[in-house]
């Protein structure tokens, strides 16, 4: 497996004058995380570990209630000595890795505090029992599965298997440098299994289980990791002997009452649970004529005396829409379901939306309930696994995108600081109980993912979690620096323009301008430009002859507009205010049309599509002279990756510019080739 | 199992006073075909079977040589007897149920001579070794699987499992009735497997699995009917342990004696070999640099001297084209591929030739090769199992299709008979190897086909196959009668009145005017307009914001056009002059253009998709009368069915409608509702 951003031959190489020492009131009780850092510091970077503070070059201080953040830290320098100061052991480890990146990188010692931005930062894997991963792009599961079976093939399809036996795959070394991994970055989350609980997921909550679901707890535990678990919320029918799963009957809170305490006895810090509930096809307490709050208020409850959460996931939809309703708009779902439920979930309940209103798209507008919710404790959820973003062979910076949402504008007057992330804590019922939530990408790749260079986006991930105001450019200068530590600067730089344009490049080929999902039915990766316009999703584009686009203005169309802020509102209510990158999520617009460049929607869709994939084709040459100075199988691999990506670039640019050419007949103003 | 349109007890019924007797000749050895016939009369019809003929009031008497074909049969009264006459037993067997069907209809004694019309009548299986069928919609193969699995659903993939063990079903219960359903409409000939030989299919030509084969083989023989077996070109490499499959190699050759020397030794009356080679991915002589004439002459070599046929499927093509290329045409690929061959075939080897250019699509004009081979054998291949007929949901009487390709004609002035059917035997090599193949339609599912009107397809396929003239009215006649024997006349002519209009029906709502292949990929169920028409299939329709069609013209297109006789080709190179049906198959025609029947394109779409739907509607409606009337769990499941159906056509209405609408912006003329 990769050493990713964490070589510790490198480290060593850059600390290899230094020793550690934790200060003596630091060392006091059985803490997993010093324990699993001094075992980092002994056998992982073979680095001295003094017992006389005075001694070493580093020392770990611990000192409670030193500053807000028990996660925070701060470096200073005391005389030839590197202080590292914290609350508590976890802060001090997250000082531990940040000194380690900048020895790496051989920058000045950063003196300022440094506290997370948000309090929860969590990954969420779609792991599944059988060792395969809905939306998986990078091989099978790290934790779940069979030794043999190490890949984990796109089939659109995403039936578990019964697995006979054990089902964890204890591959420990995996587990234990993946954790560092996330640990390094700031990491504090993780839920284990795949938020559709089928099969033997169902019962990853019962004693039968819970011995494997404490391995992997305890490992993470070392890196300051709390272990969640996604639930069915069918669970006290299918798999607790009851003909019920109402919230409200006393039987069905036993049983998640009894669920608790089996798991808080095995696991005493267990995170919580994750639940998708009453979409597309789950169950849910609708089905109990309950409303979500309900649902997700018994759960709290239940683990209520044991200090856990109930992560509760906004996306509810209905997966039947009628393509020729017109009225339904699924982007008004989430809103439509939880804005009349603010303030009624408990303290510890946590609503999870995805960032837009939609899925994951390459381009959508903010989801209008942030910034909205006053009272409802909340996280936004990012997909870094890139199920419509390249699946892990294009590349793609993913990273841009979620800086972006984060610092949207949700211009919300009374708010102090009405940014998108910001809001988050403001409008928390406990500020404590919000932060971001990402589905995973790695698997027993040979690089962790599929595209070496998809690593970037868990990287940036993290660090933009730990801290949303670090611009992604920053961010990947930090990975190119610690991944390609011992290439030349012109390598670095080469890989750092590939990726820092990759986003936009991906998203310039592919569906125009927010209008989203013109992709393959199922696989979700490549161009099938009408896949999903007669289907049941509510993901349409409505190209006709004349014009392409949604219509969510008040005025005339499904008034998705409407739930926004009312600055936000006008601002997109009317076409020419509206930002071009989401300007067909939000509005049907003639190919005439003129945007303010002085551009029409057709010929811009062609320019953009035409660009997407030059600059593809620029990246392959790019690639190609990085050969040789860099890990000859980090090369070939993201060389193959590049490879698809130019024939897929290719598909989106002509199907996308057919289509529309056969639509408009409008010719390409500069005469370029657009098959007929 | 249902007892489709062979109801013992009926027969019984109507022949309640007769008793049969083979006249003294037509005893002599141990013919198999006697044999079954005998135990049918006695165990199967209960009837008496007299030793002495002046005492019977049928008398089945064999005059070798008293005909031109082996398999004709003649009625004659004789007194109060019915005599019926043949060269051999298996005349004979056509006979007897040629008086059974009319002695159940009550219809007058036809004493005409009955002749096939074609030597080989034969069906297809695409049954594969696990039990499950490619393209099979009525549930799991009667010949292969385990006893516990009976369902086959469509998951558009076909991958095989191996199976360990006993790969064969062995319900010889089933496979008798469904002998014996073939042998009652003159079905002379099966193949078991798939042409798409996979995993133990490979091996089915070896002493492993002969046995086995020969148990089906045994059945069949009874009723008169071969066996045959579709063979994987490369099985010299994959089992016969060699490193090519080169059909000039005298390994390969050797390999291929032995296989007919072990077969030979268990069936001596084997039928022979049926083969896709270099097709949609299956190996074949291209691979060696060989043509296809030498790939299948090699197997007539080996097989030639048992007497055995090597069946050739023309489906070659390149199924990796790009939608960009307009130039490659694949209507044009069997004729590029094998016009060049005429005359290098063998005497024992067919050409086996689907009947359109593309691939069993709702309208297509004819394969250009019939007629314009000269000196080859040819079979002329249709597909009763109904993957691009609506999947055995839908009702689609196919017969209809059939009759007008069997009747298209060719227009060569040369031909005594130019008609597609009659062109067979006029053009082939050895008149005694041509004929009419299909790809069957039963499985495990308790009415056989899984619409029980579906049976409708394969009784009127091998009485078509029978005689070519029998027009599909006077079949349907005879198949309901058979079938609702004990209805009263109004329910027989409301489910023939359904079943006569259903395949026009289900035409109108789909693909418009030939241009085909609009269906939901890999499942070939259900619109999707655009399903295909950026894949690598070379299945478009070239829609666009003016008009509809593939140019096939020689002046502006293909050129596709110009493989047909002078007359044909100048009929449909002019617009105004081709057939309406295969219009957009031939022509991109504006969407304004004009019919003779003062309609324009975009009109006639829209008014046939509105007719097609409405016609489900009523047929909804006139099944509804026929409860009570007929079986019930027949009428059970057609209504089922018609629900789906009707469902389905509203689909098929809706997407094509309004995708026709978007693309040209005009409305319909009557008003009706067409989605935005």
């Amino acid at each position: 497996m990769g050493k990713a951003w964490l070589n510790n031959r490198l480290i060593h190489k850059a600390m290899a004058n230094d020793s550690f020492a934790f200060s003596p009131a630091t060392v006091a009780g059985g803490d997993a995380v010093r324990l699993q850092l001094e075992s980092d510091i002994v056998n992982w970077l073979k680095l001295p570990l003094e017992l006389d503070p005075e001694k070493a070059t580093v020392v770990l201080q611990k000192q409670a209630g030193k500053f807000d953040s028990d996660e925070a830290f701060q470096l200073s320098q005391k005389g030839s000595q590197v202080v590292i100061t914290a609350n508590t052991t976890n802060g001090l480890m997250y000082g531990f890795y940040e000194l380690l990146r900048e020895k790496v990188m051989g920058t000045k010692l950063n003196t300022d505090l440094q506290s997370p931005s948000q309090p929860l930062r969590m990954i969420d894997h779609w792991d599944q029992t059988d060792g395969s991963i809905e939306r998986g792009y990078a091989g099978a599961s790290i934790f779940f599965g069979k030794p043999d079976k190490l890949d984990n093939p796109d089939v659109g399809n995403f039936d578990v298997k019964h697995i006979d036996g054990d089902i964890f795959r204890h591959d420990r070394t995996r587990m234990i440098t993946y954790a560092r991994m996330l640990a390094s970055v700031g990491i504090n989350a993780v839920s284990l299994n795949n938020v559709n609980v089928r099969e033997q997921g169902i019962e990853l909550i019962t004693p039968k289980y819970l011995d494997g679901v404490d391995e992997i707890a305890t490992i993470f535990r070392g890196f300051g990791i709390k272990t969640y678990l996604a639930i069915n919320w069918a669970a006290p029918k299918l798999i607790g002997g009851l003909d019920t799963s109402d919230p409200v009957d006393p039987k069905v809170q036993e049983f998640w009452a009894k669920v608790c305490k089996n798991i808080y006895s095995v696991i005493p810090d267990f995170g919580g649970f994750l639940v998708k509930a009453d979409s597309e096809g789950e169950p849910g307490p609708y089905q109990y004529g309950r409303d979500h709050a309900q649902g997700a208020n018994m759960l709290g409850q239940a683990i209520k005396p044991y200090g856990g959460l109930v992560i509760w996931r906004a996306f509810v939809y209905n997966a039947h829409q009628d393509w020729r309703d017109r009225k339904t708009d699924r982007a008004k779902a989430a809103y439509n379901n939880f804005a009349p439920l603010d303030g009624h979930f408990a303290d510890n309940v946590i609503l999870q939306m995805k960032f837009g209103p939609i899925d994951f798209q390459t381009a959508e507008p903010l989801q209008p309930l942030f910034g909205k919710l006053r009272n409802t404790n909340q996280m936004m959820e990012f997909e870094i696994s890139a199920e419509y973003l390249g699946h892990q062979i294009d590349v793609n910076y993913a990273v841009k995108q979620w800086y972006k949402m984060l610092n949207y504008d949700t211009k919300y007057d009374d708010l102090k600081d009405p940014h998108a992330g910001a809001v988050l804590k403001e409008t928390a019922v406990n500020p404590a109980h919000t932060g971001m939530a990402a589905v995973g990408n790695v698997g027993m790749s040979e690089h962790w993912t599929n595209n070496p260079l998809a690593q970037a986006n868990l990287y940036g991930y993290g660090r933009l979690c730990w801290n949303n105001q670090e611009t992604p450019e920053d961010i990947l200068h930090e990975w190119v620096a610690l991944t390609f530590t011992e290439s030349d600067n012109k390598t670095q730089s080469t890989i750092y323009k590939i990726v820092d344009t990759s986003n936009e490049t991906y998203r310039d080929y592919c569906a125009p301008l927010g209008v989203g999902f013109m992709v393959v039915p199922h696989y979700h990766y490549g161009p099938s430009v009408n896949g999903y316009e007669y289907d049941r999703w509510g993901t349409y584009h409505f190209a006709d002859r004349n014009g392409v686009g949604v219509d969510r203005t008040m005025a005339t169309g499904s008034g998705f507009i409407g739930m926004y802020s009312d600055k936000l509102s006008s601002e997109y209510e009317n076409l020419d205010t509206t930002p071009e990158s989401v300007v067909l999520f939000l509005h049907h617009v003639p190919y005439d049309h003129v945007f303010a460049n002085g551009k029409t929607l057709i010929q811009t869709i062609y320019d953009l599509h035409f660009q997407g994939y030059a600059n593809v084709e620029q990246y392959v040459k790019d690639w190609a002279t990085v050969s040789g100075k860099i890990d000859d199988r980090v090369f070939e691999s993201v060389s193959d990756c590049l490879k698809q990506q130019l024939a897929d670039a290719l598909e989106w640019r002509d199907q996308v510019n057919t289509y529309f050419y056969r639509m408009s007949g409008v010719p390409d103003d500069q005469g370029r080739l657009i098959y007929e």
